[in-house]
């Protein structure tokens, strides 16, 4: 498994920037002021490095929400009983969550990936990936949440997600996620991968009142110290199952695979971007092949995405996960595509261009 | 005229708030912690309040790009030659303009309008509505651009407008503007309905440097100061005239419209916003059927909202006009609207809530 997993991100390159010149010339060739299209116009040249294509591709987009449970649930971090893992997953095969609405209006394809859900498996749905590697983790306050076989088991499958959406023709890939209590393991990921401290990261998740948050706080510090050894290791794989989730794991796989397959990732809010950060940490590369799709309202992903270097795309006050974040920004990918491959250029459509 | 549109404007109500908690209450039944979906919540609660519905609507969409030419382009404010209004127009109709492109991926209708650009007529488009006033303004630094009756007309243009749309069933209004120049006299208005300063507003347009931009603030100031009976009038209608452009004021107009069709209006960027200020001031009910659709990258913009205690929906950088960054912020309605109209509710997925 780990050479296996080692080999595909061996065959994640960054993109060729010397492309970056023509992909801008087009881009100032069209019938608007320069960069007046501001971040599309981002989106567009991010995308022809991507692509290195004449015409740009945006469809067919997929989102896989991934699922897992977390033994940390055991420590009172989350306002939602665990069993909400299970029911929104039938949630979302009967069509009724927020991702299914909005990756529908946004024309996004939606898959549901049970990576580690607690209890049994699910009727089968064309919709849904049982994949589940364990039901749920450990409770990472008391060590590793996951053993390092686990870890790599999803983030093989999380590149498998990406390979499949590539046999299938998918241009763009979206993360979603769905496990009650998974910002506290992402909250942890970020002070590892980040150096951030638990109090600077730590937040309400779907609805914690302050001594909560001071509580999941103190939570997040005891896995930081308990799985002292993992951290001090520096091996990013070893502290994702330290302290990551089996939804996050396959998440990151899903960013590594989305890397490797030259797809573009619109990364969601707060535990995806945990994910963002551990393949990051495994292969800087990924960094050319996604973007962050929003500034969650969850406080912590503000100083994460700083720490990374990172410029959200939309600013929507968003907090749910499972993808939506993501879906909206795939909507402005198209646009870009859009604006990229059909607008008239000055020479063709007889407008005169600015003077010096 | 004057008797008309007054009676145009009287028509206009606020919404009823008194229904606020009936459509936070079903945002709240649905299957996601409350408030989680942010602005998107936001939006599908003004529109429950717009539209008074059950299920809401936010399909046909129509976005007119009204466009005019300024005579105060005699004093350099602009890279771009003047002719490059009707250039655009000729662009618009051969569909290779920004807004074509951002409209179409939205969903959204584009109709274009000549209210005022220089030279004479078209030859007929279906998606042109050739209702010119005057071919151009008069100069704003040298004395009152509009008289007050080709300001009427153009605030009549725009209702008329408005309603045409709701003949054909539309639910939102989306801005845009042509004319080359026409940051100038948005500039001057934010200035005399704001009370903001020429050098706080004025800022690079399609791209003058900073010498230019100087030069191009006290060309504001001289139109403020050569029109400074029209200010101290007091009457909106009047200051509109003295310092704004025929497709400004048709923009204002088509906000009226808007709102007295309970239409939402999608407001586009830094021209637009300086016509929601006129329509603003005219009728201040106007604010409840509105959105500022994104935060425009001409800087004066910022100061504008925040006078107006308006949040911008968007940050993408957009400085393009035409429509475009309204057509982004449509594409978020239909999303809020969706996810109103056919999300689960907690008790019909039997997903368990929150506890205390």
């Amino acid at each position: 498994m780990q050479k296996e997993f080692d080999t595909a991100v061996a065959a994640i390159q960054p993109v060729d920037r010397s492309l970056t010149d023509k992909g801008q010339a087009h881009l100032d060739s069209l019938t608007k002021p320069q960069g007046s299209l501001g971040r599309l116009e981002d989106l567009a040249l991010q995308l022809f490095l991507i692509q290195e294509g004449q015409a740009l591709q945006a469809d067919p987009m997929r989102i896989y929400t991934v699922a897992g449970d977390h033994g940390v649930n055991d420590e009172g971090v989350s306002l939602f009983p665990q069993e909400v893992t299970r029911q929104m997953i039938l949630n979302f095969l009967g069509g009724g969550a927020g991702i299914n609405v909005l990756a529908k209006t946004a024309g996004a394809q939606l898959y549901v990936v049970d990576a580690g859900s607690c209890g049994g498996g699910y009727d089968e749905h064309p919709n849904l990936i049982q994949a589940k590697i364990a039901p749920g983790t450990a409770n990472l306050a008391q060590g590793p949440a996951m053993t390092r076989d686990q870890c790599l088991q999803a983030l093989m499958l999380g590149i498998d997600l990406a390979d499949r959406a590539y046999a299938d023709g998918v241009k763009i890939l979206g993360t979603g996620d769905m496990g009650i209590s998974n910002t506290t393991p992402s909250t942890a990921l970020y002070c590892a991968f980040l150096g951030l401290k638990p109090l600077e990261v730590t937040g309400p998740g779907t609805g914690l009142d302050s001594d909560a948050v001071g509580r999941k706080a103190e939570v997040v510090a005891r896995g930081l110290k308990v799985n002292r050894s993992a951290l001090e290791s520096g091996d990013a794989v070893e502290i994702l199952a330290a302290l990551g989730g089996l939804e996050i794991a396959t998440l990151a796989g899903l960013i590594l695979g989305g890397a490797k397959n030259r797809q573009l990732v619109s990364v969601d809010g707060f535990i995806s971007t945990a994910a963002y950060a551990a393949a990051w940490k495994i292969c800087p590369a990924v960094k050319d092949y996604c973007i962050i799709s929003h500034a969650s309202a969850e406080p912590g992903h503000a100083k994460a995405v700083s720490a990374m270097d990172l410029d959200p795309l939309l600013h929507l006050g968003f907090r749910l996960g499972e993808g939506t974040g993501a879906a909206c920004a795939m909507y402005l990918v198209r646009s870009a595509v859009d604006m990229y491959n059909n607008m008239a250029t000055f020479a063709d459509a007889g407008v005169a261009e600015a003077h010096d």
